[in-house]
């Protein structure tokens, strides 16, 4: 149905000539409105020797996406494709690629990676000084048939053999996020007393991956009944329901008086940060992964002789092949997160389905694209 | 000219009884004013059997015993004798006491640790059930001639033969301080770039005790001149200015925008965390020292992606014993820090002194009681 | 049947008066033959203000206690009363005993800590400059009625309302060991592999801490095909019968020639420290456990550019705290090492027994004091 | 004198075409006889697209080429261009070259990084799968005219402005390995007590970047008196010679018997491993730098219960731009290190000067190319 214009990029090997596709492109009015379309869009070709371009089989939908259609990620601008998660088969690969070949299977990272930079060769490659965060928001995203992705090298890994691809696209974003920002950084201990602000897909996902470490009780804060129960079966020890605003007087009943070694805050808001704030305990951690629009307040002068840290954290993706690991073992079972399938044609009605999460019980919904 | 009574002690080994002692004493009246005054209390005696009376011979002024005269610190009750640090000799011990004898000179740490707690075994002795800070806070402190010191085995430090009182008073509280809350916490490495945000005795003493770890560029920030110099020949690699406002412009143009490392807040008050915020670099690190008196705002909106960490502590002075063997090794000089002695019976001098101290140039100064 | 020389010790608190106990007493003679006798002995007595005079309730026995028997220990001499695990009741207390109370049930560590000294307060009381392992080594032991603790306060704790004394004796030697000797100096993370050589009580106790890491693969090495079915239901991902010699080849195959990310050395003779060598990868760990009797060939010749750490370590008990926690949470459950029990009266047939632990499938054997 | 066949590298830029430069090139004859010869070779030319072609202006010798020419090392094959260390001018780059252009003044890194391999991305490039210690090893070196650099990104690092040559080639090898292998493979912290067995240019390395820590007392351990007193100068508290065959018992005696807390290896021999073992403290680490040839003695029946680490490391040298950092700030001088200086086309008295090198008191030698 479409052909690489491969003749221009004659150090590459193409499989599958093609050169119209579908995508997901966000728009943005003069007049400052937001909509998204599953438009035509050209299909992607190498520009740099270390470009390869993935025929995507399946994708997903993140929080971040929702708030990019509200404007809410000014990086982002009119004509961009969304989507930073995914898993695909590669098609082209420019003549610096060493790691990979045409037709391998990929997960790809949300994080782009040079190696090269002294962010990436610090193990920060969140702020590599080419990419980071750029799939779906400064370049072309995931959420259609084709992307290319810069820096394949650093910013692809092998889809291994027999894989589940709707398990192992959560290692695309969710999963690193949630270990690495909640777990890693809230220095999760065997024994622990942990709590966990939010039970959505990325709250759930430091529930599954605070797990590895043991700890001894987890407790897991939200207003939605239905999510909290999905806690439960998940591995919560306790759940609070913090619709009566007394989450914080529950929880330090709970822990008589002592508060949590660990709060980890999944949402994004002032007030899921002041309950973090209110329940840790002298010597304890507070890891923010929530996206925040505006400043919260630090009561520094409770908190200022309690010894504890507050840590802030874009992913860097770096635990993937360990996660990958654990996955294999099958001490981690990701697609308890998959609530909703879909074809990617019929990508609009998984945004509105992931959109109204609360009402049709969505964590994460898969794209499939056949 | 007084005496123990050391009949009511029968488990008790003395060696010069007293009765009444001068001290300094903190006043409160119902209307609310504040004050001090030195005046006569009775010597101390042993309560527990883990107390040793300790006879005084050097004490110093903290920042925080200016706070408490200010009222600012409501668990400091009228008629409590102030100070936390001091050397002394060793006068009585209970019959629990395994660690020293009467006659000993001994280093008093701000610290009470009971040693047996789970917070003293963690490690975390500032939060010790039956201790932490307590001395001239909760019970009568070292600005005296004599003074209690309750669970002495955990709380006292032998004296090295041929020390140096106005150099090893520094390790009853602002070496500890200064190096756990700023330099441990801040992870100070080889090379790094830290900025100290105020120069008074902490950030000098931070000054002092982050070369330990030799980082390549350490910037002060204060709004006094004459600090800044002291800084200057302490080892700063950069002073700047904060009274125009401008001292992060002026920071980031010397880091080239980068920012530094690590940003350590020894000062206490909004604006100096307004100033960490918004130099510390990705991956860098945020060590709050300052005792706040008021909430602060974290530009979480600003921070959320760049991977720092913010921490909070009081000290536990359980660095001690290491900072006593930098000092014996001649790598470390906190007599540096002293710009003023007085005898003990001339405090109300001495709090004059350091309560004014931008003018009197004053930082540490020095009690002797002969 | 007994009584406590209460008079003697007037600051002590006693419940139930006793004077002569049965004991397990080792013996040594001057031709050098050693063996036991379960024969009376006088009931110990409170010495210092720290002590605890505990009526045991459940012991057991260890294999350094075998070690002790063949005259291996030669710290241990003529008249001592073994063992150094337990639980029971405490019947006196003396008058520096702050955290228990007559009647508290406890569980023993088999190290005993001042809490003071240096090695104390470095969190290494195995080197405490007035305990570490003393308990039926250089004093008195557990396998008898009653034992003297001293230094109480820093070498017991408390039993759980509720708890199983078969799991939470293994707190007081073995699953600190296991844990901190080899999960922690082997630093086991979340998808590593791990080889534990070595299928005794330790080696399992090992492979029961490790999973609080959730590695992806943990290899059991052993010669004895019951303790290696044993270590499947525990939770091993593969095992290896090394009577052939050819462990190294199997283990090198099964990781397609990578080696293992942690190799734990559970037995204590230099065959076990060759197969750790042999198998450890670039960058890897080898944890010794095992109390070795002589020296053992380090091949540096190998190793020099391997990137690998070799590490020792005499427990220090400190992780019990959080072990607790972990088997109070369920996710721990050590009674799984429980092969035998016995009445305290027929300790010598649990000697026998566990003494010829393979071709009776013994494990942990239990000796209960009614 | 010579030109580049840049004809056959259509993608590779060149400012100075040669064809045969001047090398020190090592031989093995049939008969096991070894030699090298200053001779000519070829100009080494592009292969890769990450190559780099780098015009050597400042180069060295390191004790491992001494073990080379000897015949220790048996990866290096007859008509081998030795040499691992240098700075130089890049006179030409591959298509994949990103971090560098033609004319950039750079460090050569002993170690090659593809900056892409498992092993690259965990921080541990000694044993990257494709690059490691391949220089004067595997491919030619850098003790010639000119020298191909695989990996040129991961390889090379920028030379600084006004930057002293003699002082920054030592960060090629010598120092990355003191301080990767010795200082933080030792754990090395403020207040250490460490010992440096060893006092040629590796073991006074390692006595310049451990101040970086700023330890109370480092005994330095030689059978050379001439090393030891350069030690002296550098830094060292205390000497012992060890040619008595009592350097321990001189150790133990300044520690009043705790031993050391770090104690560093920097020979090669088991003798100095053995110092190494009696030395270490309860606690300690042994790092071992030293290129071994043969097995050594680990003398477990001491250690199993001393809580000690050993550790072993081909240096990753991911420290090397911390290093270039501390030496910009002027709190390391290198060139202290530096003895004798050559052209290059003298290399042959430079190798015997510094193969001679108690005699003649060298440490390390410049050789010059101008």
């Amino acid at each position: 149905m479409a052909t690489f214009e491969h003749e221009l990029n004659p150090g590459a090997a193409s499989i599958a000539p093609v050169s119209t596709m579908k995508a997901l492109v966000y728009h943005r009015a003069g007049n400052g409105s937001h909509w998204y379309a599953w438009e035509d869009h050209s299909v992607p070709s190498i520009r740099d020797p270390g470009d390869a371009i993935v025929r995507m089989t399946t994708s997903t939908i993140c929080g971040t996406d929702l708030h990019i259609l509200k404007g809410d990620v000014p990086s982002v601008t009119d004509g961009r494709i969304l989507g930073h998660e995914g898993i695909g088969v590669i098609e082209q690969i420019g003549a610096g690629v060493t790691e990979f070949e045409v037709g391998d299977k990929v997960i790809i990272s949300c994080i782009t990676s040079c190696t090269k930079c002294e962010f990436c060769r610090r193990g920060m490659p969140s702020h590599c000084r080419r990419g980071g965060w750029i799939l779906g928001n400064t370049i072309d995203g995931t959420q259609a048939e084709y992307v290319r992705i810069p820096h394949a090298d650093g910013s692809l890994y092998p889809f291994p053999a027999g894989g589940d691809e709707e398990a192992l696209i959560m290692l695309s974003d969710i999963l690193p996020t949630a270990f690495e920002c909640g777990v890693l950084n809230g220095q999760v201990k065997p024994g622990d007393s942990i709590a966990i602000v939010g039970a959505g897909p990325i709250g759930l996902a430091v529930l599954l991956t605070a797990q590895f470490y043991s700890p001894a009780a987890i407790y897991m804060i939200d207003v939605d009944d239905k999510r909290l129960s999905v806690a439960m079966r998940l591995g919560a020890t306790h759940v609070i329901n913090s619709t009566d605003g007394q989450s914080t007087v529950h929880l330090l009943e709970l822990t008589s008086g002592a508060g949590v070694d660990v709060a980890i805050e999944a949402v994004g808001i002032p007030e899921t940060i002041d309950i973090c704030q209110a329940i840790v305990g002298p010597g304890g951690r507070i890891a923010n992964i929530g996206v925040h629009g505006k400043p919260v307040t630090l009561h520094l002068e409770q908190l200022w002789d309690r010894n504890i840290a507050l840590t802030t954290r874009l992913v860097d993706a770096t635990s993937l092949p360990m996660l990958l690991k654990v996955i294999s073992s099958g001490k981690l079972q990701p697609n308890k997160l998959v609530t909703h399938r879909f074809d990617l044609n019929d990508i609009r009605k998984a945004y509105e389905t992931f959109g109204n999460a609360s009402e049709e019980g969505a964590l994460k919904v898969i794209l499939t694209n056949n």
